[in-house]
């Protein structure tokens, strides 16, 4: 059975979800995507973290490109259920410029200025060669 | 300064990003919600989260009418701008349900149910009165 979750997001002609991705054993966000209902679904049926590219408007299995599929090993739902945890245990790195995490910056409240505060655990070009964003949202 | 975000969703006439709050000390995620510009601003500037309600089409002070204020410590943004993290101290609890997260449901992969996996920390009646909904997105 697959729960009735309220795709309240629309963009280009899909109704979605927003899915956040968090890392199941230290609890870091690593990124945050959309879902529609076909990606909510093969995401319960492979264990596999997939999500709805609103840039390429397509399935989007995390990791297709990149080999860094997300594990899933949990799902949670919030108060009105337009969005969903995915608790996961990432391979390599969920963040396509390279990193673990997409939030790899902080925006230091004083000035605005965005500070980078992780290290890059990969050098985008040598995983993705030129197409270094089909990976990504 | 206030640092160029992508407000790349819209809703009801808002260019918006998404917001996820998550907890300074457990990095657990309370909720998930959008800011506009205005949001943004207001939050760097008081130090507390503000986000845009997309039910009431306008500006939020999270806890406005709880009581339930997000303390910020923290801000993160992600590659390509279009979402945040605000690592808060929550003062209360942070669903209008009653809950500290408003991620209290898992959803049970193997049949899809869902589970409730956390506990009550308010009767939302005895906060919100008979506008329970008046402090939720």
């Amino acid at each position: 059975m697959i729960p009735e979750l309220n795709y309240r997001l629309h963009i280009k002609g899909q109704d979605l979800i927003i899915a956040v991705a968090q890392d199941f054993e230290t609890s870091e966000v690593l990124m945050v995507a959309f879902m529609n209902q076909q990606a909510f679904q093969e995401t319960l049926k492979t264990g596999k973290a997939h999500y709805w590219s609103t840039s390429r408007n397509q399935l989007w299995l995390k990791g297709e490109s990149s080999g860094h599929l997300q594990m899933v090993e949990q799902i949670l739902t919030d108060c009105d259920k337009d969005a969903v945890i995915l608790k996961i245990r990432q391979e390599g790195a969920a963040c396509h410029e390279g990193y673990y995490s997409c939030f790899y910056r902080e925006i230091r409240e004083s000035d605005g200025e965005l500070l980078l505060i992780k290290e890059k655990l990969f050098q985008p070009e040598n995983v993705y060669g030129e197409k270094k964003d089909e990976d990504s949202s």
